[in-house]
């Protein structure tokens, strides 16, 4: 059954997170006199992603969006590298990721087809300044801005196919996260992994293969557009 | 000071309701033998509109998205008309409304510019598949989904700009209705007023001309980018 709305991961999935904010560290800081590791401080920033929301997942803190941790956990990440104060304007670096190649043109191809839309733990001003930077053609933006959590609760995905006023089987969550595709098909979307082997440097270790009963797997967003609907532009 | 974000009404303000509402239950009623004074079939179905919402404003019913308001109100507009089951797709005939002539190209040049996305009282859902089918080229979808509330409410312009992380005084808010106007003003939006003298029909009483302090008043959308950019598609 082809879906009639495909919904996705933002981070890791369509951009290169670690490569751009690697080079928009290194551009805010590197002027002040400032000498780091910069692919670390990247590296470094992001780990403080998972934690951050785990506070609010737990219900031990109310929702706040992403914009407000990525800020929070600059913070501390400026101070482990020796920045006392780093400025704050630095935090809207997650609005100027680069997309992977085939982001654009899988989009526009998929798009012919059915509804898209992001399902991110970013804001919906985040993803809005991303889609207006990297040229992303959504349809609307959902995530957790609309659910006021974070995935993979379950409640994300759910309120993304509320939203669209669709049964969850008509939607199809994207990732190339395998734990993100994970609570989408349990909570009953359809699923595609799209791996993406160096978001996490030339060593990474963990999604490298699906590990699921995904319902398409496919190395690139042209390439689904082929597998689901039959055409597109293929890679 | 230029608006860094330009939100909209929709119905009214971009799409002629009436002629397509018009068209469209024509379209699904009459080939079922009906018939009907198709446009006043279309303005009682709009009349049901506001007093549909007011008992969700008034606190008296929880939300409930105008995707199942327009279902319910069809039922009432369709038995005041002599049918006593319509079916039920043709409430999505809110989805399938044409636009203004200078609205495309308007949108395409103030988005050039400044972030754009409808505050309609229409759902996320509505607003997408409307979008789809005029190539409306939003950035997000604001809006009652957005608040759970319904425009007039300042909570509406309020969550727009909140979920957008932007002071209302760096948000315009479009409409063909003073009073849509007049509370995004005392939100402390920016406003623009866009007259559309046929929404009603030939005989239109209100709305004809401005009457509070917008920061705008132009007769198309293309007028209204160059009023504020200098640039965009002239008419």
């Amino acid at each position: 059954m082809q879906p009639k709305a495909l919904i996705f991961d933002v981070f890791g999935t369509l951009t290169d997170w670690r490569t751009s904010i690697t080079r928009e560290a290194r551009a805010a800081l590197e002027p002040l006199g400032h000498r780091l590791d910069w692919t670390g401080f990247a590296t470094d920033w992001r780990s403080e992603y998972d934690p951050a929301m785990d506070r609010i997942r737990a219900g031990n803190r109310g929702y706040v969006p992403l914009d407000d941790l990525h800020a929070e956990n600059l913070v501390v990440t400026a101070r482990a590298h020796g920045i006392a104060a780093p400025d704050p304007s630095l935090a809207r670096a997650w609005e100027r990721l680069d997309t992977w190649p085939d982001v654009v043109p899988g989009l526009n191809a998929l798009k012919y087809h059915a509804i898209i839309a992001p399902c991110s733990n970013g804001s919906i001003a985040l993803m809005t300044h991303l889609a207006r930077h990297a040229g992303l053609p959504w349809d609307c933006i959902l995530g957790a801005d609309i659910a006021r959590d974070y995935k993979p609760k379950p409640g994300v995905y759910q309120a993304a196919a509320a939203a669209l006023r669709l049964p969850p089987e008509q939607v199809m969550m994207v990732a190339a996260h395998n734990a993100d595709l994970l609570v989408a098909h349990e909570c009953g979307l359809q699923t595609a992994f799209i791996p993406r082997p160096t978001e996490h440097g030339p060593d990474q270790s963990i999604d490298l293969v699906p590990n699921g009963p995904w319902t398409a797997v496919a190395p690139s967003l042209t390439r689904l557009a082929t597998q689901l609907f039959g055409t597109g532009t293929d890679d």
